[in-house]
């Protein structure tokens, strides 16, 4: 529980304080459970609102794993797999959840081979552009021909559903024109696009995106827009823009073990957040933090990783110098860049402030 | 989200003011996640101490169903099914979760046939005693007799752990008595004893148990503290007092979806609860009204549906009177009685008042 | 591989000498894999028209548990159980191959209470009817009715198929009344009704039969038509008479390691049995013959556990008894009867004969 | 079902002619269930011998599918997959399997860039040496030591078998070498190693082999001898040479509906397989004659595709001939070469003849 500053991840603080004022405040009422409350109806027509969907359907669970695995059950038939990045939360991090509801994840390559950025400025270029940990629409549509191409793809796992994270686990985003490509290659095939938006508040507001929540909603079949990163304690608001393909999704939730009783809690939260734009508010603010950060990384000297648009920024560091850092700041070990370098990650969140920023470069 | 007051279950409020208070205050701390902070530890810790199993491990997870499914899928083989009362949670009420991770639940008949219950005080006696919902250790013996008897049984389900609730879904109690008969089988056939203790600061403080939280741990292989029915906004405390049996237990929870990011938020919970005793204190809240509330009704000539010894009471009601009830007071509905009863459910909590009370009687 | 004379189960024997005999003919013919080539499709238009289901899809598995289980994999979704009787052969004597899937087994008593049958001719009556081991409607309709009625039914399975078996575990047999009602409950709550057929032939061809194949085609929505126990070496037909319900049936069967390399073995296997009416002849073979023991058991004074209308027949022993026989015969255990008494099953097959059963009788 | 040859695989014919001479011989007897009787009894003790492994456990089943799904069930953990290459038969042509058992198939490069291939005696060089198709020890050992080297490793698949092919689906072979280092490692992260021996005769009789069913059976945690592709109508006989790590096998096989009813039907097959060397003399011949044809191919200048030593010789032709040849020869389709070329594969097995040699080599 350091005392010291942390850049570790965007989930080490609790919640914007709005949020827990109104926990306590409506804590003696009584409200029923599992997600059926008004406070849930309040948020939910507050989302489809900010959506421009009104006929979507809004639910909320708990966290990032539970969602990606829930959801893609109610997507996905038996002998159906996810098309994903090999860097995607879903291929690499969450323990086999995907597996073990029965279904195959598919890959794509996603980090590109060599380094991807020049530099015509005087100053050192990221060594991967805004392209790494992206599905890219010319292989998604290599993979769905070459698979129905294949006599025996009846003996393979069929592509059911494309899973593509905005931002992704480097912090990139998809430009609306990407977005628009992989959704028409998914109408083409007739399978569901999944937009994890773990860190969804992040890439809306990055100042070099030019997609809207209301894009998404348009272009994708579901999304989520996450909590637990983005300014509350917990909670991930998953959007159904065109409505939930499964006749009965509140036991498929239940029988994941993933419907929280005091529903509330979830409902209270993303209605606070989606009040008088709190949400993007706070999503700014990590982004102006993130911006001011790379501003002094690069004008100190430091090489960043990725040229990344969001709050996640990526930088090389010599192992030497990162273990008198380490005594000082939380960071996230990313992976090893050679023998004397490590990748590490600095990510701001909806609470950085300026004196954090501040704090952090005096031991860089 | 009704003005009016409800009795409809133990889950329909917030968390203990005290836990509210310390979220607020720690809000900005900045904290490792998934379960590996100090906060956690120290909650481990106090639990550990309170069940007097200094070799236990301890996890924290969000709700019940998710429990039950993570911890059965540590205790099972793939071949094995668990035993559990037929009315028991796991059974009844989780959607299939159970089955979902691929195990089957083995039902023992529960419900005694006729009524159970004999007064010798002028009061009209409950319908059922305090046997209903129990799993009899009799019913277990023969059906672990009959399995290994069966010369087909390697086609059939092998029997692999046992679940009990307690309190139970009808809110009543085990005896130390037949804790220890269970366990013995259990020891005797080598299967793990699961105790769901959603409720179980309620059996704890029950005036009519002989059972302490010392005791359970030391005759059960796995049980959990419920939180999110006991004073937290959620959680369940899950002990295994002689270690848990899996080498790998956090990607089990992961692979479920049921790894908190911010698991200091259930650290900090039970944390809170198990300070100065707060756990029992209001615990012991529950069962004072619940008593006082027992009374009034058979003192008003209520027919009690079950003498429980917890803070679950349920009563017979002509649906007549139940409609205009239905207008004033929140309950829970439980089972048709007859074509003109209706069996229901009033639950106190850890934060029910005798003005409460007060106010509920009125309607009756 | 005793020499002794069998009647323990109607699978000890090989296949009927047709099918060795094209085994052997067509075996260096080269054909294609997986169930694509000739004989599969005629053995599937002789199936059709034998059932009078034109738009019928057929397919052929290998053995009945894996048949019950990929075939529920296709007509349940991921939150839905199927109904069975407790003594369903998916209910009890699967290895819980059903849960394996996901899937829970919502069950219905299917053993009445006390001595079912009377007699008025003198002789012993068996102790159960031929109601024994069925799905009955009321029950069916009872479970679906207090299901839907229950306000929680979202946080239960939902009851998604049924299963019945035909003949059952227990030799008995549904009448067609029986079956339209069980059809009609089906088609009202839109769930499609599955009979496992792994001993098909000895009901059609039972002498207290009111169904026909044809009768079954047009009542269920899917069924299998067993060659395990009657003549074939292995392989179940299944027939979805209006059309299969998913999309990609291969790669589900594929997915649970039921898709047979050599699948022609199948094709050939039933193109002979639905040849000139073999299936049928055969089947009716061992009706004849069970009905020739059962009198005579009947003569001898033995006493029959059930009135069983078809090729199994169950019959109490004194276990003294029991012991000598059991050095002369197989037989199959069925259950315990009382301390002194034991049900054994005498199952008659497709290649039972006269002198079989006169030799059993030397030792009755 | 062709007049014309075919070499589109090795599983185009029925079984080696004394097979089904004794199932017809055998054909009444009366003979026990589910593989508890002596013919199995007899393989299993034929197939310890040769393997000279006294120890081992020996179970029958019925595919190759079903032989990966079911077994590596047994070995896994729930939070474990399993290591393979990319293109094993279990990370793309079992249409999922794995995953539908719950586990992740974590794989590895097996695909060389580029030509691998040179030649000094004046023919064309095979594109692919004979690494294609297989798991390298250092990509191996680079997997193992990455995931307990990444701190976030518990969020993860753990990797908790081997499985490996032999031979490859492209016909490639382990060295001696090769298979103790792949143990090697595998021992030393106490994880089993699988061998999938669908072909393993073709692999065992290579004139470019130096590897023994011994070798296998003291490398290997467990492998099975694949009856299917070699002689049998269908069957894997899986060996565990230290004995099956699972308290109850026969459960897990039933839970797969992996049992076969007449079991004996395998142990038969087998038993016959491993009665005066067959197993090995018809794999042998499998050899002679793609080693015939291979000569036949490279003199006529063909372009190899992989320099494959065992049964499956792949060629690289024109599209062209190849709509002609299709004419008249049945072949394997295996990828598309580049715009005008094809790969296909041709494979001789335990019944091919120089006939049909000389008879293809008429449309070549």
């Amino acid at each position: 529980m350091g005392k010291k500053i942390s850049f570790s991840s965007d989930y080490t603080k609790g919640a914007h304080p709005k949020i827990l004022q109104r926990m306590t405040e409506t804590n003696f009422e009584q409200i029923v459970g599992y997600g059926t409350d008004d406070y849930c109806k309040s948020a939910a027509d507050k989302i489809k609102k900010a959506c421009d969907a009104p006929d979507a359907d809004v639910f909320f669970l708990v966290g990032g794993t539970q969602t990606n695995q829930t959801i893609m059950d109610m997507l996905l038939e038996p002998y159906e797999g996810v098309v994903a990045a090999q860097t995607g939360h879903v291929a690499a991090h969450e323990a086999g959840a995907i597996e073990f509801s029965g279904h195959k994840v598919l890959t794509l390559p996603s980090i590109p081979q060599g380094k991807t950025c020049s530099s015509d400025d005087g100053k050192k270029a990221p060594i991967y552009n805004d392209q790494i940990g992206k599905v890219k629409a010319e292989d998604l549509k290599k993979l769905l021909v070459n698979f129905y191409d294949d006599d025996n793809h009846e003996h393979m796992v069929f592509p059911g559903a494309v899973y593509i994270s905005h931002p992704t686990e480097y912090g990139t985003l998809y430009s609306k024109a990407e977005l628009e490509e992989l959704s028409g290659i998914c109408k083409e095939y007739k399978i569901p696009l999944f937009l994890d938006g773990a860190r969804l508040g992040y890439g809306l507001m990055s100042k070099r995106t030019d997609v809207t929540l209301q894009d998404i909603a348009s272009l994708v079949d579901v999304f989520y827009i996450g909590g637990t990163k983005v300014g509350a304690l917990f909670g991930e608001a998953v959007v159904f823009p065109k409505g939930v393909p499964t006749a009965h999704p509140i036991p498929v939730i239940k029988q994941h073990g993933a419907l929280l009783a005091k529903g509330w809690l979830l409902g209270l939260q993303f209605d606070t957040l989606f009040t008088d734009n709190l949400y993007m508010d706070i999503s700014k603010n990590a982004i102006d933090m993130a911006q001011a950060l790379r501003d002094k990384l690069t004008d100190k000297g430091y090489q960043l990783f990725i040229d990344s648009p969001t709050n996640q920024q990526f930088i090389v560091m010599e192992n030497d110098r990162l273990k008198e850092f380490a005594q000082r700041v939380g960071y996230g070990f990313w992976e090893k860049f050679d023998d004397n370098h490590t990748v590490i990650r600095l990510a701001t969140d909806w609470a950085t402030t300026s004196d954090d920023i501040d704090e952090l470069m005096k031991y860089l």
